[in-house]
């Protein structure tokens, strides 16, 4: 059994070579430019952590990981374009380093190439990995058009705010999971069980990360607080304040929404709290996060063997960045 | 056996059905859209037919010939926002009529679509079907950029060009042909022999494309004659005339480049006449023609089967349009 911090290492070293041939650089040179940029490699250390829940690790996991990191890394040069993010991370995006055209060949490849590592296992598992894959690769899909319909909406209901955030977060860490699990000859239960507590670890940590870049501690949190504020982003807190606030309110907000007084970050939070989404935010956090604990139980493992993956959940819920 | 004609039935009847599901409809209904513009699906029918060189069309080949045609379509999405293509078959490209990042999301979803139908094979040739299919599609991605890296170089070796177009057009081609070999149960030497009738096949068929848009009969010829020459496109009878040309007709070719005038396609296609490219042209098609049908000659099939693929070639060699 390993901790996370162990698996970390031994990920990092399978994943950090070249995946791309060197021909021709203005293709591969980009993508091996966004992988460089780091990230903390969560999603596929997840997936090896519940293989070795049931047993020694698979070494095809190792290739599901790998292929789970790069269409991850494969959306987020997707996405950058879409939301024209300058940055990530502090580093330029691929489109404002390059270009848009380079940026989504560099996308597409390194998508295809993740199902090069797919295509690495063995034929016992190979369908049913590729399937749970291509549902959650196209899940991952309709999040981010969702959220993208939903920056055009006046408002948007909270349970359908939950679900984007389902779709374009959520279902990869679950899946991850599932993958891992299914390679270690998990059962239909356990394997369900391990991507409902990713789904629902999922939802906490947006839900979490929303509430830190309005009320985090300024010491402690990396970046600005108030920063999904000055950018008018839906979050779990603006959503449910929409939803919430009286007419007064709501005639704030719209002003706010288009002021750049440097009072607009703590006004907007003082409604936040007048509308006491502050709390409804840790509750629901806090519900999220016995769901996704309760699914950890019910996996039919020796506890011992899930420790690691416990104290990984009480590093992540305490993090305060 | 099937004729080409009767192929592209049965694949119709197979392929003309909703492969995404309803939601969201601001993500699926481009994709659906697309499909629907058309196209001779010729991949996907040449996968068939090499099928069924071999033995009665394999099942199989209906997933991987539709994954074909839904991977073409995502090339064609992505390509069309890279070139800023505002219309393909006369219609509005998925950029043009819905936006960029939905067209960027569509042609992503498209790939992974295509996908779940390689995955819907038997174990028995899954591996080789999507290790062929990998290498394929990277390389359609190599072609593309390789295409625009040229687009911006003042020179191109033909021989640098003519590698270009056979990543971007012709290997999905040649591939085409060899998955269908190979879920036909066909040797190596049969596949490859498949592989290169299909790559050089895809090169005569630029070339002739090249040599119609310029010296095409204007009744015949579908498009405005001298539509690449308006464009400045690098073309095999430009880049080979750039190669080739005095330094009278260079300096002439690069004042035509930028000029207006409605001189510009005729005075162009006397330079290229000049410079005897037309007739290179027409040598190098035949050259490629005769080095696929040297292949498809020494497929080891009987002389029969091979019949619907002669005739298909002698259609596709005559045509004028």
């Amino acid at each position: 059994m390993h901790s996370f911090e162990e698996l970390s290492v031994l990920f990092k070293e399978k994943f950090d070579h070249k995946h791309f041939p060197p021909e021709p650089p203005t293709l591969y040179g980009p993508g091996n430019y966004f992988l460089t940029i780091g990230g903390k490699r969560i999603r596929p250390v997840l997936c090896l952590m519940s293989n070795e829940l049931f047993d020694e690790i698979n070494p095809d996991c190792y290739h599901v990981a790998t292929a789970i990191e790069l269409f991850h890394n494969f959306t987020l040069i997707h996405d950058d374009i879409m939301d024209k993010a300058p940055l990530r991370r502090g580093m330029q995006t691929v489109h404002a380093k390059f270009n848009e055209p380079t940026a989504i060949l560099a996308g597409d490849v390194m998508l295809i190439v993740a199902y090069d590592y797919l295509n690495k296992i063995k034929a016992l598992y190979i369908h049913k990995i590729i399937h749970l894959f291509n549902r959650t690769a196209r899940e991952v899909c309709e999040g981010q058009q969702l959220d993208m319909d939903f920056e055009n909406k006046k408002k948007v209901n909270i349970e359908d705010y939950i679900k984007m955030i389902e779709l374009k977060t959520s279902v990869l860490l679950a899946s991850s999971l599932q993958l891992g699990a299914i390679l270690g000859g998990a059962g239909k239960g356990n394997q369900l069980h391990l991507y409902e507590f990713g789904r629902n670890l999922g939802i906490s940590f947006q839900i979490q990360d929303d509430y830190l870049d309005a009320f985090g501690d300024p010491e402690k949190f990396g970046k600005q607080v108030g920063g999904d504020i000055l950018s008018n982003k839906k979050t779990f807190l603006m959503v449910k304040t929409l939803e919430v606030a009286n007419e007064y309110q709501l005639k704030q907000l719209s002003e706010l929404a288009v002021s750049d007084n440097t009072d607009k970050i703590a006004a907007t939070l003082r409604i936040f709290k007048d509308c006491g989404v502050d709390k409804w935010a840790m509750e629901l956090k806090e519900k999220y996060i016995s769901t996704a604990l309760q699914h950890l139980e019910d996996i039919a493992v020796v506890a011992s063997r899930k420790e690691p993956i416990k104290k990984l959940v009480a590093l992540l819920v305490k993090r305060e960045n």
